[in-house]
């Protein structure tokens, strides 16, 4: 069972989208933040500030990315990049878990 | 904002009731266990194996302690406690965001 250790947790969740969409930022020692989140099906809208490494733990989705035009299918186990100043459309199949990575 | 910090996240969400539901597991140096969780409105039933320590951090929600036979009101900022080997009915009204810590 993958774990974080040493880490910071902001108590607090993140909700959006009626909490369809919730996440708790985890912050690192070396600075590093990553988010650990759970959308439940339906179809949503993020911008990105910095780049993004999106880690779908579990779940099933299919994701828009910048300058694309073909929704690409995504399963638990896959990871998609999402660059910095930008965003993504998603439409979520099953509950989705993921961790997101930010960089940059 | 309030943050746990030196402690360990499990990666992946527990999910129950089809993700309207979730937790992430916090291990904490003492070996003291939280989970930080997500509730969607509907009703729902635990079972407990440990007391648990309930604290609401948002929402709104009705408590069914064991033994009793009123519903109680709870909003953020409040807590309750659920005795071990028990369980609890709880109707969720709105989005809550909740930190369970487990005692004994």
């Amino acid at each position: 069972m993958s774990k974080f250790e040493n880490v910071t947790v902001v108590k607090a969740a993140n909700i959006y989208y009626d909490g369809k969409v919730t996440s708790r930022v985890v912050e690192f020692a070396n600075g590093d933040i990553k988010t650990l989140g759970i959308m439940m099906p339906g179809e949503y809208h993020f911008g990105t500030e910095k780049k993004e490494i999106m880690e779908i733990l579990a779940g099933d989705l299919e994701i828009l990315l910048p300058g694309e035009d073909i929704w690409r299918k995504i399963t638990g186990g896959d990871s998609f990049e999402v660059p910095a100043n930008s965003g993504f459309d998603i439409k979520i199949k099953t509950v989705v878990d993921y961790c997101c990575s930010y960089l940059g």
